[in-house]
């Protein structure tokens, strides 16, 4: 998972988790782009699916949202019947997965700097919820 | 809204959504830190939901669970009956809003940078979802 890291240099046990909202309220954030990522990986929306452990309907609906949010595609998919043909990442797409991979290490600096003062105050043990 | 800001010094349509993964599936974003200003603003649980338009159970179990993610509570509140007394923001309570708004500061700035190349291909008119 790509938001699934301690923060470097740190011993803050938080992570960012980072959403972009884009117009239209459309929002690009970790699932996304892993989903965008298996498809450079795999060749196809339903591989890159199974990979996550997502149906091919949901991970088609991620990808054409995705391509919504840009001007030209992030993904072409060949016609290949209702389970899909081949599908690839265009170099706008790979663009964008590396923005959003610097925009999270970025904001993973940021985090480490602005908590760094709290680290000692941050609750690691679960506590339960009074009555 | 805390999150409702363009990005600074730039034309990008996009803006950062900052949530922040603490021990135990706990989760730091802009409702909790709003509420949290709202508290210290207002200096009342249920006067701060008012605000922002949430029930006072909403309010109080957001106030809880930030409250419980640091050894310390962040938020003090006398006893007052189930509509609630007075509550009033820690020193550690403000300085967790103070990192918090640092952190998203940080990760508007790396957004900023990281999609700046990628500002001309933002799609800024919804389009319709095919059938």
């Amino acid at each position: 998972m790509t938001d699934d890291f301690r923060l470097a240099n740190s011993t803050l046990p938080i992570t960012p988790r980072l959403r972009i909202l884009f117009p239209a309220g459309l929002r690009l954030g970790p699932g996304k782009i892993e989903l965008l990522a298996a498809v450079g990986e795999t060749g196809s929306i339903s591989a890159a699916g199974r990979a996550l452990g997502m149906s091919y309907r949901r991970a088609w609906l991620l990808v054409d949202e995705a391509n919504r949010m840009f001007k030209e595609p992030l993904v072409l998919a060949s016609a290949g019947g209702s389970q899909g043909g081949g599908a690839q990442l265009t170099n706008l797409g790979r663009r964008v997965i590396a923005a959003y991979r610097a925009a999270e290490e970025g904001s993973k600096a940021a985090i480490a700097e602005a908590f760094a003062g709290l680290a000692e105050s941050i609750e690691t043990e679960a506590r339960p919820q009074p009555e």
